[in-house]
């Protein structure tokens, strides 16, 4: 299947030929994560941890399973996620006498926990974090990474003082998720949605929205302000300096799988995966090309340069397996490594090496000697390269409108006035959903498409993928 | 309170105090990992993933609920866990078609996916382990770590051509499970359990137990060797190297958050924690002593330290608190790192640094000029000690009888001969459980303490904790 013609099933196809995931379980919605996809996983896990801690979060586990008086307290929330829970019912042989429901996400399960670890200022501000499973009664379609009922989410939660610091961390996460998404090679827009769709609770919600080469937008996640939407019902409150007792304001960034999902839907090509440097399991993969006469120099050369590279802390694979080259190139395409490295006896006459970049299937001869400072140069453009053509094709997936006749499936700018009223009324006529304003202060010199009244700032549309 | 005078309490009282996890999440047995609670239980799953990479396990994540109708596929499987798993009957407004449990154990999650990973003998062994939430509703007396409901676990589970394979697996987990207690300094015996006691599904379980120091024992994990009793339920099957079709041979291997639990029992004292050198999440603090006119001195030479240190890889922290020594001592000794670095005018000006060692309380000079060597050696020292101490401890709390009357809270050694009958009977007697034989060829030239025929090989009994 080409992904040009049919990107959905393309989607389906490689996801299953490079062996993400397995999609047999007998649970719709609920897949395997074999190796190579938990190792994917796992290292975009282990970039988030690192500027979690770096930016003075710490990680916590709170318990998968919420009573639900507790998850009742807080109104729009419960009603946002009614429908769309697990309820665990029973233990054992017995009915529970209270229901137990498993985390959509964690804020109920987390605040009246942090209303007793907050007691004065001093506590604050409390940033906190957690990787977990998340659970979602997921109606539409199933899709691999993209939508599932058992999510891998990763969600930080934080109290503040007042509002302007909560302020001050949605800031930090919009410099965290600059940084990760840098390393992840994924562009996306910070949009702010409108009252209708916003976080269940939430005061304001900010989508991180990418496109999908088929034109659909795909939300990666999302930075909500609470205010003290949550600390009222909860009872989150700190004693300020000057003695007088005070609700905190609270902040969530949240992000799920979907960022496997969307690596490999954003960089995939027809021979497989495309994997970041940052993210890929395999970094360089070697493989030695055999000669008759070459046999035993050829692979003590390749020995070598693996050993090298895997001193300079490039993680690095050797393949010596028993079968013809264009078969490893083949496998390793399809896995997605970056960057593979041939070796053959001419190379090692010339001292040489045979690069092969996987982004763009070039091809070129770096010398042997500083074969290190080379393979991290050049895994570096890669990583730059991979983001600038997504940047550029994201741009390319998005149009500017002024009337929502014949659109495109593609993300599309407009003017809206900010009202409600054409608010619904944009979304009833493109058939699409508004995903929100920038609130990066993008600015558009137009008029409300529906009702004509001049607008300083654009609006997204999108088909949901 | 003592630990020496209610063990229990004390156990209850410093896991709160050391701040390791919240008991007040309001469903019983399910507590919250604290920041710290969790970065000690992620320093072990790092260990244990270094061990299992480094034996060729690949690491997997299967989902968390299982269907009914899977479950209950082994006989005995389901019996054993019939009266102790959670069931999902509802998911948003409507119940379930088939009931959803959450997993125990992932036997049932695994094998009728490892029946469609595995189709020659060329797939095999398969090796793979989790680390997950798994679920257990526990009607006994819940304990932090010890028994709770929502329980973090290990497993790892493998297939095998046939027994012999199998059987060399069950012994590299031996090895592992070695080198694993050796970092965590826990002493532990390999106890083959009865028949009547062994997993449910299992040919044999070897528990892994260690002793308390109230004389109660604690199974920290298990070994099982299932031989074909789930791949025949599961059909997982295999063709051989003459094209016949054979069932595969599995083995498991588990441990959970209990290791937490036996290292604060087993280590900690009347002043808090005192954790492995290899879990510690600070292996030093570093305090430094100031006194007038030498303030910016110390400090200067504090971070001089905490720099050189950290370079040379230790885990190292630099308390610089504007409270006095003594109650930076204070709390560091509740946390349980290992080792004090004191440094004051004096330790300076002799080129010395001040040692204090958290498990004996011993205070030593050390030369300034090969800190890191010397913290090396001493953390080392640490662990050995540990290790050794708590070995001998187990030894003191191990008796051996020849008469089941007025037996002691001590893991209790005898003869017995094997008979399910004289079996019970010593249970009864005894008030305790038979725990097993030991593995490791261990002799006992005596009598079976019921009815007295001969036998070579000693049976263990305790309470459990």
């Amino acid at each position: 299947m080409k992904k040009a013609e049919d990107f959905s099933e393309w989607y389906n196809e490689i996801v299953e030929r490079a062996n993400l995931t397995d999609k047999r379980y007998p649970v719709k919605g609920m897949n395997v994560w074999t190796p190579y996809g938990w190792k994917i996983m796992q290292a975009i896990d282990s970039h988030i941890r690192q500027e979690f801690d770096a930016t003075g979060h710490n990680e916590v586990y709170f318990p998968l399973l919420i009573p639900e008086d507790q998850f009742a307290k807080e109104k729009e929330h419960i009603k946002g996620f009614d429908a769309e829970v697990f309820w665990v019912t029973h233990a054992g042989l017995n009915p529970l006498d209270v229901r137990l429901l498993l985390r959509p996400t964690s804020e109920t399960a987390m605040y009246p926990i942090f209303s007793l670890w907050i007691r004065s200022h001093a506590d604050l501000p409390l940033k906190t974090y957690q990787i977990v499973n998340t659970f979602r009664y997921e109606t539409k379609q199933t899709r691999a990474f993209i939508r599932v009922r058992e999510i891998h989410f990763f969600e930080s939660h934080t109290c503040h003082a007042d509002f302007e610091d909560a302020e001050r961390q949605v800031r930090e996460d919009f410099e965290i998720l600059a940084r990760l998404a840098k390393k992840l090679c994924l562009p996306y827009r910070l949009l702010k949605r409108t009252d209708w769709d916003k976080f269940p609770g939430a005061d304001y919600t900010v989508g991180i929205d990418t496109i999908l080469p088929n034109g659909r937008s795909l939300q990666l996640g999302s930075i909500h302000q609470y205010k003290e939407n949550f600390s009222r019902p909860y009872e989150i409150k700190y004693e300020d300096e000057k003695g007088e007792h005070r609700y905190v304001h609270q902040t969530t960034f949240g992000m799920s799988e979907r960022l496997v999902g969307a690596i490999v839907a954003i960089h995939g090509d027809d021979k497989g995966l495309v994997l970041p440097p940052d993210v890929a399991t395999n970094q360089v993969v070697i493989v030695p090309v055999l000669a008759k006469g070459h046999t035993e120099a050829v692979t003590r050369a390749a020995r070598e340069l693996f050993e090298e590279l895997r001193a300079a802390g490039v993680r690095v694979h050797l393949d010596e397996r028993d079968v013809r080259p264009g078969v490893k190139y083949y496998d390793w395409e399809l896995k997605g490594v970056p960057l593979r490295l041939e070796l053959g006896a001419r190379d090692i006459e010339m001292k040489k090496v045979t690069f092969v970049r996987r982004d763009t299937g070039e091809k070129f001869l770096r010398e042997r000697a500083n074969v290190a400072d080379e393979v991290r140069a050049v895994l570096s453009d890669i990583a730059r390269d991979m983001l600038a053509r997504a940047q550029k094709e994201m741009e390319a997936n998005t149009i500017t409108v002024t009337e929502l006749k014949d659109l495109p499936e593609k993300m599309v700018r407009t003017g809206w006035c900010g009202s409600a009223d054409c608010g619904h009324e944009i979304e009833a006529r493109s058939d699409m959903n508004i995903l929100g304003t920038p609130v990066d202060g993008e600015t558009f010199e137009g008029k409300c498409v529906i009702c004509g009244k001049p607008t300083r700032s654009p609006v997204y549309l999108a088909k949901a993928m």
